[in-house]
């Protein structure tokens, strides 16, 4: 399982106050606590402040990178912050993300397609969020078009499914899976990757529907998710579910993560 | 999702001790509370004892019954006991189980077929426990041949497809997995239940797979389980695999346990 880790996001509160007092060590901290707790990359996200998001985003990957040794997730919906950020990763970053809206595909693609990024690949397009499977799968299928054609290979397309709040809509989780496994069935090279956030949004007990919907998303054939690596409930619920699906050799992770206390009551 | 409420068991000391004792008071409590909890049945074991084993298991029914209003889940491998037994239930009971055995076959399959019973089939012979999904499915043909010729519906059936331990079999809750996809795939009308305690013997931290095999083989189609249903933990997990699994209309049964404290953090 793959982890974006996703705290470094100026969306909320207390990093977009780091992000104004040019707080580094608070970031810096973040960043190093997250690649500790075993994540793949670290999404950085500068805010939806037009004029600053680039400059925001610039100082927090030169603040991330001399603490950390992973790859960066760039998280902005900004193709001109994207272009300017771009160039100040070292290592080859993750792109978020795509989706079937013609001026991301038109904006962001190139970029992904020069730099050899992996990218997150969204499954909707400039309407509304699609309700069924069948119609999300319809837009994967013209994005796939879209990054082939641009010459990226469908090993570095993290599809997300999109996962909606339950709350609403009883059937939302049950449409991602079905996503999923119609996207790793018609496309077997492609991930899937989700956010994690919105499928509890409005129930009480949320993390219980975040760690089984998770573990359910697992077993539909997610192998990344965007999510707060510093969660216990979380890396104890991916633990448990890559055991019981067998994915966890001779259950040493499992095993020796019960060693160091990650199933032990909370004290 | 049915429960066979698992508690009255003699085979575990604390209930061999109340039979042996005849501490009717210790029984009935166990009764009323597994059904309170929201099992479907109640498994009554009366322990192993060749001898007693009839005279116990009437004792037992004898007492549990003017305690509950749920039918009760005969469990035990001796047919005379069974036969004897049934005598003395007033609901309809489900028999557990019937197996590829053939004396199992031949001599508990009738007592299911004349008192219109449910039954557990489970996925093995009386050679060892088959190893792949495709050797249990072989075995549960087998034997839902023999339900049919028997006048036993399929809708009466409810299949055990076996969960070992995935200590010494880090695969074993993926056959289970198949098995079931496969039974509800060529067996539409059955059931499928199991016996949770094996897939975590051996582990640490033993209620994460307990749980997370739950929830998980409820999306590979199981609509009923054998389990303790007073284990809060495992009441927490169905509640939430029913929601994100889209089986909870409205939340409702979800958001009303939240009020009442299913998922409050132990005091």
């Amino acid at each position: 399982m793959q982890i974006i880790g996703e705290k470094i996001n100026g969306t909320r509160k207390r990093v977009a106050q780091a992000i104004a007092d040019r707080d580094a060590d608070f970031i810096k901290n973040l960043a190093a606590k997250q690649a500790e707790a075993g994540s793949t990359w670290l999404d950085v996200n500068a805010g939806t402040h037009p004029d600053r998001e680039p400059d925001d985003l610039i100082w927090l990957i030169e603040t991330i990178q001399p603490v950390v040794d992973i790859p960066l997730c760039l998280d902005s919906a900004n193709p001109k912050a994207l272009q300017i950020a771009i160039k100040a990763v070292e290592k080859t970053p993750m792109i978020n993300s795509i989706s079937g809206e013609p001026d991301r595909l038109e904006n962001v693609l190139p970029l992904v397609a020069e730099h050899n990024c992996q990218v997150i690949a969204l499954a909707m397009d400039d309407k509304k969020i699609p309700e069924t499977g069948e119609q999300r799968i319809e837009i994967v299928r013209k994005v796939l078009a879209e990054t082939r054609a641009a010459g990226v290979p469908d090993a570095r397309v993290y599809c997300d499914p999109l996962a909606m709040t339950i709350a609403t809509n009883p059937n939302s989780a049950v449409v991602a899976f079905q996503t999923m496994q119609a996207i790793k069935q018609e496309f077997p090279e492609v991930h899937l990757t989700v956010g994690l956030s919105n499928i509890s949004f409005g129930l009480p007990a949320r993390k219980y529907v975040n760690r089984t919907f998770l573990a359910l998303a697992m077993q539909a054939g997610l192998d990344s998710a965007i999510l707060d690596p510093l969660d216990r409930d979380m890396r104890a619920a991916i633990l448990t579910a890559e055991l019981v699906l067998g994915r966890d050799d001779y259950c040493l992770n499992f095993v020796r993560a019960a060693r160091a206390g990650a199933f032990d009551e909370k004290v």
